[in-house]
């Protein structure tokens, strides 16, 4: 199904907010920010971005779809992986210009490119224990679930400076 | 304490996604995105944004300050509403470009402008769901906690079509 058959046009606040329109706002590059945490546990796996085949394709298929915008193209979350992300639940926010899937992840159970199960395994102090200087992160996952260089065999890493 | 005594230079993918350093990536705009979940039940309250100062200030109180892109300005979330959210935890992730906080709502716990306790209060119907045309979303909490003309009197919607 095409997009513009899935979405509507943003017409009032009123709309946006309160009704039943599905009428999500893409920003200047054609995106809205995806939330993605996991439907048992709660917790953040990953922060993506979606244009709106990515959207479309996800409220269809129920699997996670994502703009990669390192590849500048379409992301069927788990094609190379294996790590599928299936959509339990799906919500927008009050004006529609973020999604989060409540997701179940195949195989070994991550999300992260890096070989963690989550993209936020490390914590910043807060508050008084981040006054003493140098201020560092500390870990939350110490073992990787896999190895990226045996997942993503000579795929350049996403990350850019 | 300047942001730039909090924040160091990124110079490498081995430093930004398994050191130490806290080297956040800020876009074009000069914001991170920040994802914001309730600590106790891990439910995503609110997807927002943080400048350079912003997230200084909230390493240093413990207390979640925002960017309003409607604004302009940064923005002590809960100043005007009593609202606070007191940061249990903040994490960053792979790439360090998406903060996630976790946090203690003050007040009735309510984090979205519209009165609802999250800003995700409806849903999408997802895979065979959603090919019964015309797509519409649901609503998961009916009752708002606050009336936004009370609690912001004068105050306009940030909410922008």
């Amino acid at each position: 199904m095409k997009p513009a058959a899935l979405f509507r046009q943003r017409v009032s606040i009123e709309q946006v907010e309160e009704g039943r329109d599905l009428a999500p706002k893409f920003d200047r590059d054609g995106l809205i920010p995806a939330v993605t945490t996991d439907f048992t546990s709660g917790e953040l796996l990953m922060h993506g971005y979606m244009n709106d085949e990515a959207l479309a394709r996800t409220i269809e298929t129920g699997q996670a779809h994502y703009y990669s915008r390192s590849r500048q193209a379409l992301w069927h979350k788990g094609a190379t992986s294996g790590l599928v992300q299936t959509v339990r639940e799906l919500l927008i926010d009050d004006d529609q210009d973020c999604v989060w899937l409540r997701v179940e992840v195949g195989g070994n159970g991550a999300s992260c490119h890096v070989g963690y199960r989550s993209c936020f395994y490390r914590k910043l102090p807060v508050g008084e224990a981040a006054l003493s200087t140098p201020l560092e992160l500390e870990f939350t996952e110490t073992e990787k679930v896999f190895d990226p260089e045996v997942v993503y065999p000579g795929v350049p890493n996403p990350t850019k400076l």
